[in-house]
C-alpha cells in the first residue's frame, strides 16, 4: 500500500442554501480540484458521501449526477450512506483506492440539504437513522439516546446532574467561539453558559443550545498518490490512519457512555498511523449534542473515561488548550449537513495542518484527527492527517 | 492487487415477503456463510447494496444493523446505493479491500423490500434514481426512458417496430421459461409472445410482460483471498475483472441505444480480465426491460450493435444458445429486489460456474459475467467470474 495524500479542499458555506445538493456538490469540487493544480479530467473516480438525497429533493443515485455536473460524466462515481458518518465512510473508501494503486487521482466529499427541508421534517426522517424496528417508534432518536447517555454519564462517574449540564454548555460556548471565527460556520456568534442552560428542553438534560443545527452544504476533497502528491502541491496532507467500526442496537450495548464503534475504529487508525492520542494535535469530532463531544474525546483517548467533561471546564479543550477540539466551530456552530459532515471536518483539519486557518489556527500543529458517529451510535469512522 | 474468489453464495427466495429488508439479509448471508465453511466471527468486513431502505421501512444507515444480526456487530459494515446497480457496487469495493490484501474474509451482497411497498408507490419512489431535476418529472422515469429507446432502436437499425415488439416479446418468454427453472424465481410461470403483446402499454412500445416487476429479496456472497479461497473451498469461482461507469443526465447523451457507462464499465472488466465478449460463456444482466437487455448484449459486444433484437428471434441468447443470457429467469422472471439485484446475478452465475443449477444448468461454463444497470442509464457495474 502506498502513501495517500490530500492535494485540494472546498467546501460551501454552511447553513441555508437555494442550491440543490449537486450544484452544491461541485461548487465545493471545483475549489478542491482549483487548489490541487488538476483539471477535473485528471480526476479518476468519485466517492460521495450522501444521507437523504432521495427525501429532501426526490433524488437517489446523486454520485453520477455530481461527476456529471463537474464536468467529468463517465468516471466511476459511488454514493456512501452511513447517516452522519456518510462523508467519512466515503473518504476511507477513496483513500484505499488510491493507496491500492488503482487510482492515481480521485474526489471525495459529501452533500446534504437538511436545513432547506425545515426541523419537523428533518428531524423526522433523520430519525431514520435510528434502528427502525426496537428504537426510532420509542423516541430513541438522537436526542433520546444522547440524553439518556448523559444521565448514564452523571450517575456513573458521580458528576452532579446541573454540574455536567454546566459543563456540557461549555461544549456550546466553546464551540460558538471557534465558529464566530470561521467564516464558513452557519452560526458566529458567541452564546453563554447562561443561555444554553436557560433554552427549552429537547431531550431531559439536553436542552436547545446542546443541540447541533440541520444545515446545508457541501465539502470536497482531491486524494492523490504521494507521487502525484509531490508534482501538485508544496503542503500535502497525508491520510496516516483511517479506521471504522459498527455497533448493533442500543439494547445491545452495555453502557453507551462509551461508544463501541468509536474504540472500535480509532484502534484500527491509531495502529495504521503508527501514533496514539497524546500525538494528536487538533480534532474535529461529532459534537452532534454537546455531551457527544464530551464522550468521544474520552472514546478518542484525549482524556480517561469520566474526565472529559471537566476536560472542557478546565479549558483542555479550547483554541489554545492541550488538545483543541473542534476549531472549526464543529457540528454545533458551523453546521451539520449530514452527508458532507465527515468531509468539512477533513477540510478543516487539512487547512489547520497547512496553517491557513487565520484567528481560528492553532499554530504548529503536525497531526490532526477527524471522528464522525452515523446513526444510533451504530458506525464510526476516523481519519488521522499529517503534514 | 492478489486473486479474489467467492466462497460462499446465499438468496432469498425472491417475491413477496414478511421479514425485514435485515432479516433477509441475515438468512442470505448465513447460506453464505454456512456454504464458505467459515464463522460469522472470521467476517472482517460489510459491504451492503440498498436502494431505499429509507422509504421502505424508515431505515437508513442499514449495513451496520445487518451485521449486528448475523452476530458481527462491531465489523465495518458500509452501504453503498447505486439505484439498482447497488449490490455491485458494493461487491465492487468489497472485491477491491481483499485483492488490496487490508481484509482476507469479507461479506458482500445486498437487500430491498420493494415489492411489499405496493407498486405505485414503489414506482412513484424508485423513480428518484432518475435525474429529479431535469427528467422525473417530465415522465423520463425508468418505463419511459426505455420505451423512448426502444423507439429509437426501431428507428436507427430500420427494424420496423411490430417486428422489434414481437422480438422484444421473446426475451420476455425465454426469460421465463428460464424462471420456472429456477425455484428461488418470483415467476415460474411460462408466457407466449401472443400474452406479451395482448398486454396493456406501459410507456409505449412497452407493455406489462416487457417490465421486469418489484421484488422483496436478499443475496449474500463471502469473499476470500486467493489462500484462503483454496482452505475453504474446492469450488472457489474468482473474481477476474469488475468495472464501473457512469454517465450524466439523459439530454447530454446523444444515442441512448448505446449506454454510455456500460461501454465505459465493460472496457475496464475485459482489460482487467484479460478476456473479450467471446470469451464469455454465461451473462446475467440488467433486463428491467425486454429493450434493456437486447441493448446490455450488445453494449457487452455479444452481439454488433443493432443485431441484439435478431439474436433473441434466432435463439442465441437461449439457455441451449451461443451465449445464455439470465439463465436465472432475470429481473424479468427472478425478480426485481433492487438493492440484492447484483448480487442475485453473481449468485446465479457462482452456480452456475461450480456446475449445480440443475435443470437450468448450462454445460461446461468456465467464464461467466453479471453486468447491472442503475438509475436513468446513470451507473452500470460489471464483474467477470471464472472457475
Amino acid at each position: 500500500m502506498r502513501e495517500v495524500a490530500v492535494v485540494g479542499v472546498g467546501m460551501t458555506q454552511f447553513g441555508m442554501s437555494e442550491k440543490t445538493q449537486v450544484e452544491m456538490f461541485s461548487e465545493a469540487a471545483m475549489d478542491a480540484i482549483t487548489e490541487s493544480n488538476i483539471e477535473p479530467r485528471d480526476i479518476q473516480a468519485l466517492f460521495l458521501g450522501n444521507g437523504l438525497g432521495d427525501f429532501e429533493e426526490g433524488q437517489m443515485n446523486m454520485a453520477p449526477m455530481c461527476a456529471a455536473e463537474i464536468g467529468i460524466p463517465n468516471i466511476p462515481a459511488t454514493r456512501f450512506e452511513g447517516a452522519c458518518a456518510s462523508a467519512t465512510v466515503a473518504m476511507r473508501n477513496a483513500y484505499l483506492w488510491v493507496a491500492s494503486g488503482f487510482y492515481d487521482i480521485v474526489l471525495t466529499g459529501g452533500t446534504e440539504k437538511a436545513m432547506a427541508m425545515g426541523t419537523p421534517m428533518a428531524t423526522r426522517t433523520f430519525a431514520m437513522g435510528s434502528d427502525s424496528r426496537y428504537e426510532g417508534f420509542a423516541g430513541i432518536t438522537f436526542p433520546g439516546a444522547f440524553g439518556m447517555a448523559a444521565h448514564l454519564y452523571s450517575k456513573k462517574y458521580g458528576i452532579p446532574l446541573q454540574k455536567l449540564k454546566e459543563q456540557m454548555a461549555m461544549v456550546a460556548v466553546k464551540n460558538h467561539k471557534n465558529g464566530v471565527l470561521n467564516p464558513k460556520a452557519q452560526f458566529r456568534k458567541e452564546i453563554t453558559v447562561e443561555k444554553v442552560l436557560s433554552g427549552i428542553v429537547i431531550a431531559d438534560p439536553l436542552q436547545l443550545l446542546d443541540c447541533c443545527p440541520f444545515s446545508d452544504g457541501a465539502a470536497a476533497l482531491v486524494f492523490a498518490s504521494v507521487d502525484k502528491a509531490k508534482e501538485l502541491t508544496k503542503k500535502p496532507i497525508y491520510i496516516a490512519g483511517v479506521g471504522q467500526g459498527s455497533a448493533g442496537p442500543l439494547y445491545t450495548q452495555k453502557d453507551f457512555t462509551r461508544i463501541r464503534a468509536r474504540e472500535t475504529a480509532v484502534k484500527q487508525s491509531y495502529m495504521q498511523a503508527g501514533v496514539g492520542p497524546k500525538d494528536i494535535d487538533i480534532c474535529e469530532l461529532h459534537d452532534c449534542f454537546t455531551i457527544a463531544e464530551i464522550l468521544a474525546t474520552e472514546g478518542l483517548g484525549f482524556f480517561d473515561f469520566g474526565k472529559g467533561s471537566q476536560a472542557v471546564e478546565e479549558g483542555k479543550t479550547s483554541l489554545n488548550g492541550e488538545i483543541p477540539i473542534n476549531p472549526s466551530g464543529g457540528l454545533k456552530a458551523k453546521g451539520h449537513p449530514i452527508g458532507a459532515t465527515g468531509a468539512a471536518q477533513a477540510y478543516e483539519i487539512v487547512k489547520q495542518l497547512r496553517e491557513e486557518c487565520g484567528e481560528r489556527q492553532v499554530k504548529g500543529a503536525k497531526i490532526g484527527m477527524i471522528d464522525t458517529l452515523g446513526g444510533d451510535l451504530a458506525t464510526v469512522c476516523n481519519m488521522i492527517l499529517r503534514r
